[in-house]
């Protein structure tokens, strides 16, 4: 093992070669929490080919989502840079609460075309580009992936039961009848795989799974929710369970598909998620929501900067290269992918565009034994599943400032308090008060948006949605229940 | 000529060699307006040297700041785009109007870092730079001009009268006690000039003059009061046009400087400003301010998108290559300086940055004679001396959208009617429609940000305006008139 880690250390220090290039599949999975996978110690749900992942590569026990939502960690993923720099602070176009204690900033509305994302820096280094699935980083077609550097640029709309999505702005590609969307999605990955074989690629697969609606395949469904009676289980919803089997079952394709193109050994898989898991939609309704899961030990859910919301599953396997059946606590976080592919890609990280991620190829080669950082950020100036925050963590130090004019602030020592339950704040005064000097500076330097005073606030109305479009409040009581199934009428 | 002008085309088609290279001074005033020269028509204030200006360069009839306030324009200036990317849309931080028909975005705070300034391709292109008054793109040591491209770097802060003002973040450069600010402005330019004529440079002269308050020297304030009184003219304000004045002393001692060290033939220097002349105060209050101008036959004023708001004076001098004494039509605006100057400069244009603007060279040397350009646009959404906003100018029309949810839109021919008073919406609605479309495809091409529908409307409030810092009502009644001259205690 040495001499294949000191070949590749070699490797990445040095211009890879045309021929060496690694293939790169990034799998970015849509809600996963970091309690949602049996390898990370889901006792539910059945989950054996991402496990077989992480057995044959390195799992980061502290890896973040850039964002507690989607959009804002996507435009992490394809620039590289917090998403504070860029506005997109929020799944665009966000939710609104307008009597809330602070009017909140608005969210870009897609990523610009400016930013040199990481498809096109993939490219740059001779790589093929794919895009399969989810994009939520601009609506139309002037932001859609195939202007952002994916070629091969499949962005689909819609949940998973057949009938209900499409490929979004392509009249020509269409899913069969009777086609999951997982399934369709695995169809044209191994599309993509098969086209590429002979020439480098980055492929990312962006899966709507595991976000809701709660919808699955009918046997997976009744498998789970036999299995929830019997052993009398609550959480996850066993509609989630089944939703996250799927997930299994398009990477397992994904894999497969490789071997089959005897790509396994020079292919770098990633898995990954782009914000906790949801514990209850945000204007949860029991007539049309059910609760999908817990992310227990840790507090919080998707929505918010607690542990929940933004600690998330990683997975990198590629064989020979990153060790095998390896746990690495080294803290991460979703801008790091850019500059590790750059650098496994031999390509050149772009100018003029901050790069906020780290190259985790000296680490996960076992180059070095440890990031060199010691703070992360998040800005999440949005009411949501919470309050607008903003979040650092310092070491095992965790503090979320909220940005409400409420002067909150909570302080946690993650090492000893992962589920974040015992805020020391008015204990460590001094710690408080160099982390919050550091969010402020941060802040500041990234031209983060914060949220201004509301003098419209009031109490009465503050819980309410409304929508920036039509300038109403939104009627949560209004939404249907989706279908469960395939089989339930729509 | 013809020669003269063959060899410059030919120089800018190729790579300008070291000892070529012109240098560039960039007066860029701070709101003065289109009428407010005596060679753009002004009949009472007396600008002789900035007049000579324009005899002896080409003077702009329908050049256009990018912005109606300071710090958008600034952002144009210094990126070369349209700072509806950037989201400098306000003057930072910005007004506010909590009650009001819409709510509206915030300004982006500080020009980011990863842009790349006039003053980074300047560098890069081999000059040396110079920045000296007022920058207003972002507070702070980390935003100022020192990290942004100018290694001379002067950012005054305060008016002109002696003692009010100071060199930011340097306190070993002070001006003399009985100073004015535009003579210490002047004494820095000859500075910078004298240690760099044997280099080229790039210099950004940019006073404070005309801004408010209406500040002045005694013997021009007197000299200009009574000439009002003689010849009964209420407008321009008699203190204001001693400010003008001023600049063109100012002005002078620039040139006076580059003669001095025979850099005249070989320095293009550029007089212009960030946006159109002030007629009152945003929140005038009488016991505090005066009238200051009109912009006569231009409707509107500084912060509104009408010609008075945007349209405001350009002179380009360059002996030898620019013709003299001749007037151009031409639509150009302020992110036209960085491609022009970076052509001049024989230097390169950033990579991974739009730029919106058009080199003016090819225009200015004759090589051709219409720049290829047909539309230009505004995005103003705020309130400060008109209601939010977008404008296009399209060919000889104006159309401006408001974006208050009141669905006005006016539509101007401008070549009748300069004075935008006539709104033709209601009898061109196929150009109404074409325009609104092009407005709506670059606001979205643009991730412009909208304002939004305020659900905490109030007409009997509207007008207030609120501090965002404070949260609370602006006292605009506790203002004070500033000291009209020196002589005037404080």
């Amino acid at each position: 093992m040495n001499k294949i880690l000191l070949i590749a250390s070699l490797c990445f220090t040095t211009t890879v070669s045309a021929v060496d290039k690694p293939n790169v599949v990034f799998i970015f999975v849509d809600d996963l929490g970091w309690k949602d996978l049996g390898c990370y110690g889901n006792e539910f749900v059945e989950t054996p080919t991402i496990d077989g992942l992480a057995r044959s590569g390195t799992r980061f026990t502290d890896f973040y989502a850039a964002g507690a939502v989607c959009s804002p960690t996507r435009c992490a993923v394809q620039s590289g840079q917090n998403q504070a720099r860029i506005g997109i602070t929020a799944h665009i176009p966000g939710h609104w609460r307008p009597f809330e204690r602070v009017r909140t900033p608005q969210t870009t509305m897609a990523l610009p075309l400016d930013v040199v994302t990481i498809a096109e820096s993939m490219q740059k280094a001779g790589y093929s580009t794919g895009y399969i699935g989810k994009w939520h980083l601009g609506k139309g077609t002037q932001f859609a992936p195939d202007k952002q550097g994916y070629e091969f640029a499949m962005e689909i709309g819609g949940p998973q039961r057949p009938g209900s999505f499409r490929v979004v702005n392509k009249s020509d590609v269409k899913p069969r009848d009777d086609q999951f969307r997982t399934e369709f999605e695995a169809e044209l990955c191994r599309k993509f795989i098969r086209s590429n074989k002979k020439n480098p690629f980055f492929l990312m697969l962006s899966p709507f799974h595991v976000h809701i609606p709660l919808s699955s395949r009918s046997e997976l469904v009744a498998k789970y929710k036999a299995k929830a009676e019997q052993l009398g289980i609550h959480l996850p919803n066993p509609i989630y369970a089944a939703m996250i089997e799927e997930v299994d079952v398009l990477v397992g394709e994904v894999l497969q598909e490789l071997d089959a193109q005897g790509l396994t050994e020079n292919t770098m898989v990633v898995f990954t998620s782009d914000n906790g898991g949801l514990y209850r939609r945000y204007d949860f309704r029991e007539q049309a929501d059910d609760d999908v899961a817990t992310q227990r030990p840790l507090r919080g859910e998707k929505g918010t900067l607690y542990e929940g919301g933004i600690r998330v599953p990683l997975i990198i396997k590629y064989p020979g290269v990153v060790p095998a059946g390896r746990e690495s606590s080294q803290l991460s976080i979703s801008y790091d992918f850019y500059p590790t592919f750059v650098a496994l890609a031999g390509g050149q990280l772009p100018v003029n565009q901050t790069i906020d991620g780290i190259d985790l190829m000296p680490l996960l080669t076992d180059t070095v034994k440890n990031i060199q950082r010691r703070c992360l950020f998040w800005h999440f100036p949005h009411y949501h599943h919470d309050r607008p925050a903003s979040a650092i963590r310092d070491g095992s130090w965790k503090m979320i400032k909220y940005l409400d004019n409420t002067g909150d602030v909570e302080l946690y020592n993650l090492s000893e308090d992962i589920s974040e339950s015992n805020n020391l704040i008015e204990t460590r005064p001094s710690r408080k008060a160099d982390m919050l000097v550091k969010i402020q500076d941060w802040q500041r330097d990234t031209t983060a948006r914060m949220p201004i005073p509301n003098p419209s606030y009031d109490p009465a109305r503050a819980g309410q949605w409304w929508s920036r479009g039509s300038g109403k409040p939104v009627n949560s009581d209004a939404r249907k229940r989706f279908p469960a199934t395939e089989l339930e009428p729509k």
